[in-house]
């Protein structure tokens, strides 16, 4: 590169005259281009890419409490407007789903309380959110009969992780739930670390009950083709991470599998990469395991996903605008004929 | 507290049904209330309450390269609009603003580059942004002059760094510039670390020039009781920090010297407390020292400020609208009086 | 408390006058006491309470890529010299372990280098390790067989991951190994989400073979009341936290359901609380959920595992002295006895 | 590269078989050699060499509450060891050393308490330190008259933040005090924040006494050439940073004004890089600037300093040895030729 080449373009400064919308503010980011400002900017770009590719994949990894945060709605109506076709989260963001589709709610709190004075009250803590144990408790009962009533229309098949979220979003009754829109519009939510969550104590419960004679089985390693499957099928792939941690690994996991190396990635994280952890990891490295194409269009973000992820989908849908309406290259039915469906 | 004290208000998720404004999106992060969203929402809030209250004047403490990345035009603007009545920086970034008033610019660049090849093309990089070294040494003959000039105005007497600021204001024929806007409106700019830029080159250049008989001098201590002495006229003060560092704790030891005490109080930060620094303390630790008032409407966010500050700013001058005019309680003049101009 | 309460015990500074032991240095930081030389005496003192308590079970949540960066044969020894009683971990960290044991190995590399170069030779990056494909492939091949040989011996029986773990140390021929060491001293190793690594992939090679009768299958939620039982047996319970996610939450989550609560905690992570994510969460916050009894002897380190754990066993082992024999409260028999053996 | 190239060194875990010396357990980092350990065992090794190498000056950039937390003996011996030749600090920490000398103490404190109360209890918190108002307050008097002893005997001389130092230093009667034992051997103190700490408040009680005729002045810019030609007179030069801010960058400014370049660099921060803060940027930025050479022996370890640095300390001090004894290049007596005494 020649020194000239270094010293294109300058930066221009961010300017605020009055209202803006959140893409002109996203604009003004690109314009100015650098730290945190250009990488959020950058990613919005991509996400936009990835929808209006054609043959693009889009899967979603949730990890941390985003459900409990205020993101439920979003992801539900993002599984909805067909802008995200796979989703792989964490046990615990389902068992948040559903304990609010069974009525509970989460609660705005604080961070700086008593918390054994919390824990002589039956409230349980996550940063400033307060969750009632009735909640927990409502769901560990509601939950364990509808872990009989799999079991018993399941006898003898062991199930995957996608299916038994599918089989959970089938009972819940509530429009605003993610497991529901999943189940309805044939999304495949994936957990695979499902036991460890509350999900798991439930089936301890179920399975531990007298009347049980076939409780329901899981088969840990079952989800693994059928996520492969679908980073195969797909001509393109993207990814946006919410967090790190084993759905962020098992995004990348599926498209190393596949041999297809993902096309697209957003990465939303406060972690860093020196102290090795996968969920700190560059994108960079990524691309050494081919997990990431070495070309492919990627950014990290680094900062607060529960701030972040909505900008960038305000910025995306208002780009969009009113009348797109996105038709998922992996068609639903596909997926149900490729992975199977409840 | 009883029990039904922590469960009042449920986090209502976040809905995005089409294009919002900055602030409706801010709006949406209230209803939420968690995590960095929650304390986004609260720092709007708090912003926009500290220039509604008519009592106020708001301090900007400035660390990090937030100059070159394109905040430039922000903080001039707010200058002029009078929403910031006082700047505390570090020297860095007003030497930033003023490359750019003598034609200077920075380019937006790239983070993973050969930093060796940079140094033989005489580029300085800052993260991802490029600065060509023509532009530092086009500003250092040219301040070396603006030096001279100053000195020879101001012979026998040591200024402070607030008044160093406001004479390179007023010889920097640029209105975007933030030195030049903080001249004409007489916002003081305090630069407690004025040495550690190329400021401190600058003089150096300036003092060893053969012609130089009488080279300008900067009390380090004179800008101790000037802004103390703001904090004690005012009858309220409130303090938007931008990283941490110098700046921060000038504008914090102001309040305490001053026996006031911060009213209002917004961090952005992206350090951590365990540490034990004072750019990542909390804001509860500022309490024990009479620095921020027990009772002070306060909030941290963890975060990278290129992007929290302009949301901030986006929010509140949405609220606010157009026909809003604000008088600062410290009329400019009175500053002047109180603690001096050039 | 009243004003002297606060002002007891001054600071002694940090004296090193030649030659230290390392438990000499963290008597050093515990005169000290601040910051995180205070929180890392703290947790050297916990370890060291967790090991003399005979009543007390210690768990080791690990997760990270701490085997491939050279912890492999400490856990190991930790595990001989009975310091340790139950792991909870990543599949990854075991995958790791098996790589090596097989004769593979990891290799000091660095962090800054052409990741598609790397790709191209089929090199693969852990931050600055890097693993060659042909160690992995060996891997696959060599496990699937195992895979293979459980299976056959476990027909019609499903897997809990500690049983899984447990048969894959059984056919492992490596003293050093972590799984051989386990299976040998019958230290549960629980992976709650086993199917989120290599494992996942050669279950999929070996499912998907054309001999394959009977795949061996890994019920997800098997392992469950395993280490729920475990907690509840023993009169006390401690853990030692390396890094966070599913690990981190599956010990907490064992303590909660077994109504015991953590006697002793000791966690060392990068991560934050204020993104509200698990793997960041406080120990105060633990306590609201009876996770972590509210009077446990509890710190949180915050600092890079690698460098911090080896420091506290190389502490504690140096305070326990050459004769110190451990003796659990929960014999190997017993675990056998109560939660099944291979 | 060819392949082989990147799989020369193959992990050698981490041995703890009974009591280790510090540097034997670097050793052990030294052969695992990744993440932090491998980070913190080339500190350790430049940090050596820097010693070793007798054309070297060896510069302490010290940032954060460094002395407060326990560091005052260990920087105190490293300055009579003759170990550490130029010092540039905040301002803070040689308050909190002033303090000290004049009979003050550090408290270990508590991070989670009510600072309300401790602010009526006029008890100051650092973190988890506690320092009584009462401490200041014999500073603030003590100190104001050093202030008009310095004055009447510098009368119509402006001083540097180095010559304020040692002048300090010189009225400190304690030999563990910093500021004494640099005065006393001639390593110069460089504060040029000098006026953002208690120092500058104490100014304004020393200038704003009656009896005040010719108020002490410290030259803001006086100190630029003074650690200019520090840098110049040496033949090599190396930099342990502790945290970022101003030390950090004064080090490095010096090195570029100089023309020379660190050719040692170890630093020691928690901060990260992508938010464009100098606290966080890479060793590799510093380069493209002519900070510190291409070549230069370098390495960041990212880690609460507290733990860091008297780990190094005690590395290189075992290795040195009872009988070394060093000889620094720039001979004190040729730094006070150079730059001027007191």
């Amino acid at each position: 590169m020649r020194r000239k080449d270094f010293l294109q373009e300058p930066v221009k400064h961010i300017k605020i005259n009055g209202k803006l919308s959140v893409d002109q503010l996203i604009q003004q980011f690109s314009n100015a281009g650098s730290f945190g400002a250009g990488r959020l900017s950058t990613a919005c770009d991509i996400y936009e890419r990835m929808i209006r590719d054609r043959k693009c994949t889009v899967f979603l990894a949730l990890a941390g409490a985003m459900v409990p945060a205020g993101m439920r709605s979003l992801i539900t109506d993002l599984i909805r407007e067909q802008l995200i076709d796979v989703i792989v989260s964490t046990g615990a963001n389902m068992v948040h789903d559903a304990i609010e589709a069974l009525g509970g709610h989460h609660y705005k709190g604080h961070w700086a309380v008593d918390d054994y004075l919390l824990y002589k009250y039956h409230i349980y803590r996550i940063y400033d959110i307060f969750v009632p144990e009735e909640d927990f408790t409502r769901l560990d009962y509601r939950l364990a009969e509808i872990y009989d009533e799999i079991a018993s229309k399941c006898t003898g098949r062991t199930l995957s992780s996608k299916e038994f979220a599918w089989e959970l979003g089938k009972r819940l009754d509530d429009p605003d739930s993610i497991l529901r829109a999943a189940y309805e519009t044939r999304v495949p939510i994936f957990l695979p670390a499902v036991r460890d969550s509350e999900f798991g104590f439930i089936h301890w419960l179920h399975a531990s009950r007298e009347k049980c004679q076939n409780p329901l089985t899981v088969d840990a390693f079952k989800d693994v083709p059928e996520i492969v499957e679908i980073c195969k099928q797909s001509p393109k792939n993207g990814m946006i991470v919410i967090g790190g941690g084993v759905p962020r690994n098992t995004v990348q996991s599926a498209a190393l599998a596949s041999k297809k190396g993902m096309d697209y990635a957003v990465i939303i994280t406060m972690d860093r990469p020196e102290t090795g952890g996968l969920s700190g990891s560059t994108l960079a490295e990524t691309v050494s395991w081919g997990k990431v194409k070495g070309g492919a269009d990627k950014v990290m973000v680094f900062a607060d996903a529960i701030i972040i992820f909505p900008i960038i989908v305000a910025s995306v849908i208002e780009r969009l605008g009113e009348e797109f309406r996105r038709e998922p290259y992996l068609k639903r039915e596909k997926i149900e004929t490729a992975i199977g469906g409840v």
